[in-house]
């Protein structure tokens, strides 16, 4: 068994706000990530995906097909945009480093573990070289 | 002569955008960064000083001074912020990466230049580990 | 279960020394770490803790909390620091990257643990970016 | 149990190129990698070992003995080598990412176990900061 | 005047040797770049360009075409190529890091210039983190 | 004119102090770093030499000269040491990272302009990530 790891980057913004409290809870629980206004960060995305090396190829995953996938169903969807504001997932949760790394995962499991004998191991996501969040499906 | 660099970071959203033009033409000028609901980075702050070092304490500038002063009137006020709604600079400029350098620049010259005999040397910001943008004052 | 994941920087003097050896043999294991003078190193400390985020923040752990338990424990002891004159676990044992990240667990493991849902899950430190050592707890 | 891991770097060439099959074969599958004049990469190569420290250095692992073992074996015969032509287990398959963490691994297990009581865990690859394989060994 | 330096990477090999020698003087002089098999290197480039920032829209040099202009003239000839075989340039003089950092200037000198008002001002080529050249042209 | 650049790093321990003053005034102008016990950095040294590739090497210096005169001149006195206490420029004065950078460039002047046609052009040294100082030598 050999782990494949593809690192992106995206450009986000996001802000962090429960509307059933007073702005002066936010304030109190978020401190400043509750500017309503946004700011924003390079995120790092890390996809590892685990399998056996294909004998003729020495591939566990095609990087190519891999990065086609990462594209198409996180990096157009995330990268230069609000996560708050244009993310279907975040109109009610946060965008917390912890909720987007459960959200990459679940946006890629089915296409890559269709795309041949690998499987989604581990999805990492760095909000700063400081802070991240790493999420390996559920149980 | 001496040039002592101090690095800092700050996480903050942006976006591109003409008044004056259609949405069109902004989409073709600025691309993904005419996105509105704005989009972010953590953006690397690099500022040098220039002097002589202190025959006693070895200091072309005073670190925790110097510290002190960008994060007076830099990082309080781009830190967690939206730079187009929440940065006086950026209400009519667009905050590239090369205008944030000089509006550093404008904000430190005069606290940098009156705490020591150092002087205001060089500023430079980094909008991705791909993309930074230098000034050196005018002239 | 989510893994978060918070790093810190310290920077510390140390040595590596066995009373009851010659100094021959001191420097025959230890190298150039048995200058007794003292070497030092900026130390990079990871740690990581694993829960379930909260429904309502969307946090594992309180980022702002857990920085002030690293802090508190942990970098007000070992920052700026001889770690062989200065902290208590490394008055007998060499304070070598192993040892740095088991003191480090059980520095935090208390504060972590009570501080809500969310377990101490690894410490890594790295004494340079060429090493490093991770420790999990006992069993 | 604690895991200690070193670091090491090597520069190399490689191409990837399957001579049952047809030129055009090849590029569809390899892409730009098929040129035979062959490309090159930075390798950082990561080594983890596991187990306790001795109770008299605080060492899992003597780290000069750990370099010379990845010396010796490893870096020796890959650095400033073309891995297709100058290191045997590449004679027939190709040097992906992947298949250089499973020789590397067989390089050094027989050496690093032999050496005292930590036992081989872990050998990471990084081909580029994008793109790294992780090896085990076999379960 | 602003500074503003895109970063882009290139995968390349190269070898270093010189035809009126012996074998032996090639080692001597190049050690184990004398390799004629190649070796290879993550380069990583950075290309700065010098001049006012644009009013409208706060850009020295519109950054988009700056990528182009780098993909087209360098990185579509020197990525996942063998510098000595594939590159004209290199076809008599050796790929030091200083030759590859003239080469780049002269390929981009014309282009960049020719894009707007601002002007090629510097290049610098990483071989790795540790090894770099710098050139800003003649005079 | 080409300018080429070698890093290094090394380890050691320092502390600020001023014999002339009192414990109080020193606490007051160095903070932390007045613990005498020392604390340390993982230095990084950025040696920068400018001149003409040779026309038949295509170096401007040998890269493994340099490295040796690194090597001998700075590393062996700096590497796993404490600078106030092993160093004899900082007998006296601070070890401070401009003071570092000047120390360096004494020790390096001749034998690197002994060396070849290349002329030491600048030392850059970091203390940190985030704190360096570079001097080009009088004048």
């Amino acid at each position: 068994m050999i782990f494949l790891t593809r690192r992106a980057t995206f450009s986000a913004s996001h802000y962090y706000w429960n509307d059933s409290w007073s702005a002066e809870q936010n304030e109190r629980v978020f401190g400043r990530c509750a500017n309503r206004n946004g700011h924003g960060h390079n995120y790092t995305l890390e996809v590892t995906v685990s399998g056996e090396p294909d004998p003729v190829t020495g591939f566990v995953v095609d990087l190519k097909g891999l990065k086609d996938v990462m594209e198409r169903e996180v990096l157009s969807a995330f990268d230069h945009k609000h996560l708050n504001l244009d993310v279907p997932e975040f109109k009610q949760a946060n965008p917390t480093t912890e909720n987007i790394a459960v959200a990459v995962w679940n946006r890629l499991e089915t296409a890559v573990n269709a795309a041949g004998a690998a499987r989604l191991s581990r999805v990492r996501v760095y909000e700063t070289p400081e802070i991240f969040a790493e999420y390996r499906g559920e149980a």
